[in-house]
């Protein structure tokens, strides 16, 4: 991929790669809001201090002035802890469950390799409700998720599969299994992708004990696309293991796996062949407390998840009153990655009329076709030169331009570069090839 | 303007304001794109030594990390800077003359007051050349936002006046009337508005002499909108304190006044009647060398320029080459605090219809339709409960949808809420009326 790094870690791209970019953005989004959800946009900081309480202190951004020093300031490194600071501060304003999605740069100051930029574009959505949140959203988000990323198929995202768990069930599994420290067991189970099971197995060890580790590992197996099977598989662990539980313990597990069961369902008779119940999904976040997400492409599952999230119950809340939601987050820059070398614009400029100039002199006639095709919403640009028609012919190839017009008094002509076919033309009527009309098309 | 500064200085929209600035952003970006720009995204760093070169030192944000402390990288204070480095790198690539836009975020730490924010939005345009830019780039990047401007007319912006002003007039005087420091002359003549004529002609004494800034500020009254009546302005001033000046220095005044004049001309005739030249106009970089431009509303001037720019002759340059450029910025942020008590969503959520839920058994139903209506470019909701039909309606008239669609077996209905018309309707071919179908609409 043909990135620049002029500034260590943060990407930026050629036109080109732009082009491309902004086509993804404006696809995510129109996915978004055919699903209802409502646009915010936050700003870029947050408090400081509640930054480093929810994030790794030593990968975010704080702010300084010249002779002011630090301020209590940082640069957001997700979407989620802006979305909640938005949710408290608008409470009484804002018709509940909010339906909103988010499309903003983020910043984490991680070291530069393996692909992880410093800055990057998130594509959020989030329903949040006031007081209780029906299950049902814990389908409907990953579903318009997976009709997102769908929608992308056109630009190179091949085949994906969301990968769906709850931490309900491992909850229940752990505190079953006598496991104390719940939540550490679950950031270090979330490694096993990147650390592979025997490396994981040693760091399980010293927060759960041996034996626990191994029965841990054994359900993190687990990984279905059939409900029934699943269920199975989840009672053959428990029997190897030999965990019982408590009721209380019990009913999570089951709570849990129901839960994950019912998403799969309806992934699946939406025809997301990709979808699974898979067991070793974690997310390293705490405050997920039920289904929790992740997706992979087909092609390039080292990528990494590109869509992840999940439910949380206690993340938003007042004193009096919680705010419990379902999320998730596509990684816009790690999906831009794959796609750099896949998706193509037909054309370089957002013109598709190069309005040719005979002389400076006669320049104004070219401003005024240019300006009668813009009133009709036909992009174009007026030659930057009036050298010889050559070279001006040759810009509307090197930014392939479809058509070059060459003014007249009376009787322009308008030449299509690709096929040579040159016509009369009135620039208050003349139509491009609809294919030209609208804005740059990009394809895989 | 019913603003939230719950991080001070750096302002959050509601949802509503949020439909009107995004409304704001896709307007501008469509005008430059009718006029052929292309667009960049830079990183919002820079290495924090350029920003300090080029910038107010006391407002730049720069980054730290816990552990690391401050590094070398501040947030970008605007878009010019960053293109001029985007250029340099990449100009073996690009082809020149080189239109690009840029619509970024950009951070000023100043003091939060007057409508200052810290956290703006820039929407910039530039045509950037390698070694020589023609002159009538000096009126199409000005008309092409006198146009960007127009378009903005249905949202509440209404007539506004461009003034152009040249900085080779302005120097050559200075010269003839044996000034020295030029630039800072220009830096204090840029005061007038702010401080009125008396604390001007105070602060430029310093640098100029009595005499001088009696002159000085002579010429900054010049307002004309006829080129003739301008010239002999241009005259009489100089007449009446003498300047006479060496050859070179009349024949920058004269440049000066000549590219000022056909500015103006381009933009009268293409009917923008606000268009002035006012000698007044400086503009406070002093990377400017040519025409230079600001834009006021006519129904509030008092917001200051809400579209400014200029032509740089060296701040793209390399040992060997330089790139001149010309461009503008539209301050969307400030135009925004002017919009927000005029300009009115006809929706709340970007869905027009609320797909209706009898029971949770049924909801299945309900997804099916909304799948069915997205598939069709129809944006929507399911109705989060399944509560009481009243309370389901209630929702979509509090988020302004129009059209609350009840399925079943056989036959579902769909109900205008706003007509209290129900007829019914087939997933596969009904639709809304068409100014309900596409996206939400924002209007004065």
């Amino acid at each position: 991929m043909p990135t620049s790094y002029s500034i260590s870690g943060f990407p930026e791209w050629s036109p080109e790669q732009r082009i491309i970019e902004k086509k993804v953005l404006e696809k995510i989004e129109e996915s978004f809001r055919l699903h209802g959800f409502i646009n915010i946009e936050t700003c870029s900081v947050e408090a400081y201090e509640s930054l480093i309480k929810k994030g790794d202190g030593k990968e975010i951004y704080r702010l300084s002035k010249e002779g002011k020093g630090e301020e209590n300031l940082g640069l957001h490194f997700d979407l989620t802890l802006p979305l909640s600071r938005y949710v408290l501060e608008r409470r009484g304003d804002l018709l509940f469950p909010f339906r909103r999605y988010q499309i903003q740069k983020v910043w984490r100051g991680e070291r530069p390799q393996n692909g992880r930029y410093r800055e990057f574009y998130q594509a959020d959505i989030d329903i949040v409700s006031q007081g209780e949140l029906p299950r049902h959203f814990e389908y409907e988000v990953p579903l318009a998720m997976c009709d997102t990323l769908k929608s992308l198929a056109p630009l190179g995202v091949g085949s994906f599969s969301m990968h769906i768990n709850n931490r309900k069930l491992s909850e229940g599994f752990y505190r079953a299994l006598g496991i104390k420290d719940v939540e550490e067991t679950l950031r270090r189970i979330d490694k096993l992708d990147k650390l592979g099971p025997e490396r994981t197995r040693g760091i399980l060890e010293e927060v759960t004990g041996k034996e626990e580790s191994l029965a841990c590992l054994d359900l993190a197996k687990i990984r279905e696309k059939d409900g029934a099977r699943f269920e199975e598989r989840v009672r053959e662990v428990c029997d190897r293991w030999n965990v019982k539980g408590r009721p209380e313990e019990r009913e999570l597990m089951e709570e849990g796996a129901k839960d994950a069961e019912s998403v799969l369902s309806a992934l699946l008779h939406a025809g997301f062949e990709g979808a699974c119940i898979d067991c070793s999904i974690a997310r390293g976040l705490d405050y997920y407390t039920g289904c929790v997400y992740e997706t992979f492409l087909k092609e390039d599952p080292g990528l990494g998840s590109v869509c992840s999230g999940g439910r949380y119950e206690n993340l938003i809340r007042t004193q009096k009153q919680s705010y419990p939601g379902v999320g998730m987050s596509i990684g816009v820059s790690r999906l831009l990655s794959h796609l750099f070398s896949k998706a193509k614009a037909d054309r370089l400029s957002p013109a598709s009329v190069l309005v040719a100039v005979w002389n400076e002199e006669e320049r104004w006639r070219s401003d005024e076709v240019a300006r009668i095709l813009r009133s009709r919403k036909i992009a174009c640009e007026v030659s930057p030169t009036s050298a010889k028609m050559g070279s001006q012919i040759k810009r509307a190839d090197k930014l392939l331009i479809p058509y070059v017009w060459f003014p007249a008094a009376q009787g322009s002509e308008v030449k299509d570069i690709r096929t040579g076919e040159q016509v009369k033309a009135d620039p208050f009527s003349w139509q491009p090839d609809p294919k030209y009309a609208a804005d740059i098309i990009v394809r895989e």
